[in-house]
């Protein structure tokens, strides 16, 4: 029962220390969520219950670490800021991400029943997670930047999808024919004309994603969180929130 | 809402593939499990219940992921093992690892009630977990025998410790300094002497831990896995179950 | 001068450890050996002093390095292997590239003027290196019968191309034309039936590359190596040197 | 001879891409540099000569690479800083590391006859290098800081060292003994009273290293590098340069 002669195996363990004074994001992904939404059936292109479940479970995350002080989710993925100056768990890369995506999983089922008022849960969903350093602010702005446009490009193709089908009474593939090439300008056409759907007009949870941030203010219970649907992508919202981005150092 | 123009953050995403033709290890630890233990009233020094979780959220890992052939559980933690020739993921580390702690964790929610019987689950449990590469069958051999041998060295003490605190009387600090330099036959003999209990009598997932394994005939549902308590640091598991190590090609 | 407040520095050096227990090859290519052969009028299509410098070039970094046991040479190339067993620099691999890199560069310049009789050296010749891990003994052979492979392709390649220009008396353009989808068998027969050359008969050196390695007798002195000119993508050459790559352990 | 069932052990080679946006630092080393300068009786302290070649070898380094703006060097090490927003070598760090140590090296041994005048190479010199990755301009300047810091100290110290040992005719043991704890001050008083040296006016390539920086006028030969030996700890020399730090951006 020598432990020590098969400790040498420990030695197998890489590093995988993350840059210092690097932004990590860690982006989550629901992995097979199109048939999970189908199993539960998710109402289409938005299911409203199971984006709030999703953004209870960021709630969670943020509740524990600290060190995340903005977070970004839509569809069923979510992302979360860790600044550049924190140390967490030593920045060990495999660490933090496991951690964020298990605890974020794990908070996605403890909350279902909550959430999904009278659907039961059929099986164990699971999620994806990944590092991502960025050294420096203009990069994590267009990071996030980039996430909300995505949300805005397939919520615009999603909620013409949908009403197509489900209104419009033509099948997937033919409404995947009809949108094939259109443009943004063509969606919100169709959308209005055919439907009477002003697009701008649609939630802005479905439009614009899920920002959930810390507010500067301390003096609050510390785990205290905001919880918005609003652009990301221009100035304002870094204006009005300059803590979020600011070094530490200056 | 040009995505494009922010699209260039995704070449901050870095390569992670494993060395090709290694062994994978995947191993999950519960993150603070000593409170999660005390806050839902796990019985001392082991919680068959709790142990049955493990080895059900176990199962449905390797439900889902038949690259698997072989995991090793104890206490709260588990190691599952994929084959040298599986190409799982494109073998991308932190795929592998938060996809796999991610089910992990779900499957040990979702089953809490089944396994838990009559106790609330009072907040989301989390695992992290790593990869870990092994070039040889001798070092995968090696670090399955060196998380056994742990097993065994933990639950030795912790029976003796719990022993001695629940039916001895004695304070926490008292039976840690009564096993402070105590070797294993020392342990053994308070059992014995103080409490009338034959180590090796003890229930086997407790000294043993848990064995999961898929046996060789495929002809089975291929999800079907065995579950055993057995000694996994001799040779007569490995030589029964040749199949879980050999190379593919020979 | 306080070096202190600036030492933090040093975090941001990544570990880049090998993992343990893989063999170790470091190859080595000339960078812009085109021009450089062509500036110092290299003879065409192999010049054996160029070729016999690389050969020492190789000789002093296994001089240096008794870890390595092997190593292959061909073109302006040249592949190091370092037993799975080794510990060199703790098996971190940027030192370890660099170091070979720069020795084998630094014996080159140094060695130039004995080995290449009569020519000067114009300007300094450079060779990037990298470390390529492989875990069991088949994908170390496998390396070196991909590198001897290739050295044969390109050789009769080169040998049917410059015969056409130098004694053919065609243009490089035409010559490519000409060889542009050609066989390694229509290769042999232009030599053949235009130039009276049995591609057979040309130097070993030319058509197998070198081979350098350590003999197993470890009495003569340890430096000792062999120079070669021979097969070793079959059995013959490792049924003939068991030790080169025998596990340490058995 | 078929080469295509050999080639799939290219895919055991690993990506090592720095991350974008990052300042890279490659920093060279001379192996075994202590008894290389003993066999060729470099001067001591500093050998001027032996600190030339090593200027020389920077040089050719940086009319290789433009990507190159800055290095440093002091003793047997040499810093090179590649701007944050080049792609040289799909910034390959093995690629990067070994190249520039390859070329240095055989620049070192190549310019060796014209500045060692009358001394003979003995045998090949050999460097290590390693990339460093710094995501912001402080942590540039601090990072050369750290290295003329450390010339500073180092040559005080051999200064002390030498001119106890070869004008104050103590062993080399006494000399050590002697300096061991003392303070800056100590030495500099030491060599005043005792040697009547002013360490402030001994030469400014001893206490301050060799700074190579491209200045900014570019209608110059691009290859122009500035050679000086100046300080860089304050912000003097930064001022007067901005563009080496600038960002492209702004």
């Amino acid at each position: 029962m020598a432990k020590s002669k098969f400790e040498y195996v420990r030695e197998f363990e890489s590093s995988d220390r993350c840059l210092p004074n690097t932004w990590m994001v860690v982006r989550l992904d629901g992995k097979g969520f199109h048939k999970f939404a189908d199993k539960h059936n998710f109402e289409k292109p938005n299911d409203k219950n199971a984006l709030s479940l999703m953004n209870e479970a960021a709630k969670s995350v943020m509740k524990e670490f600290k060190e995340i002080t903005l977070a970004y989710g839509q569809s069923d993925e979510f992302s979360f800021l860790i600044r550049r100056d924190h140390d967490l768990y030593n920045r060990r890369s495999s660490k933090i991400s496991t951690i964020i995506c298990s605890l974020f999983t794990s908070a996605y089922v403890f909350h279902w029943d909550h959430c999904m008022v009278g659907k039961t849960l059929l099986y164990p969903p699971c999620f994806d997670g990944r590092v991502i350093l960025y050294p420096d602010e203009k990069n994590v702005r267009d990071y996030f930047s980039w996430r909300q446009a995505d949300c805005h490009i397939n919520n615009l193709y999603n909620t013409t999808f949908w009403n197509l089908v489900l209104k419009g009474g033509i099948t997937n593939q033919q409404a995947e024919e009809r949108l094939c090439k259109t443009v943004s300008g063509d969606k919100n056409e169709i959308l209005f004309s055919q439907f009477g759907i002003n697009y701008n007009n649609e939630p802005e949870m479905f439009r614009k994603g899920t920002v959930v941030y810390r507010p500067k203010d301390r003096s609050k219970r510390s785990s205290n969180v905001n919880v918005e649907h609003i652009d990301i992508i221009n100035d304002a919202f870094w204006l009005e929130h300059p803590h979020l981005l600011n070094k530490i150092r200056e």
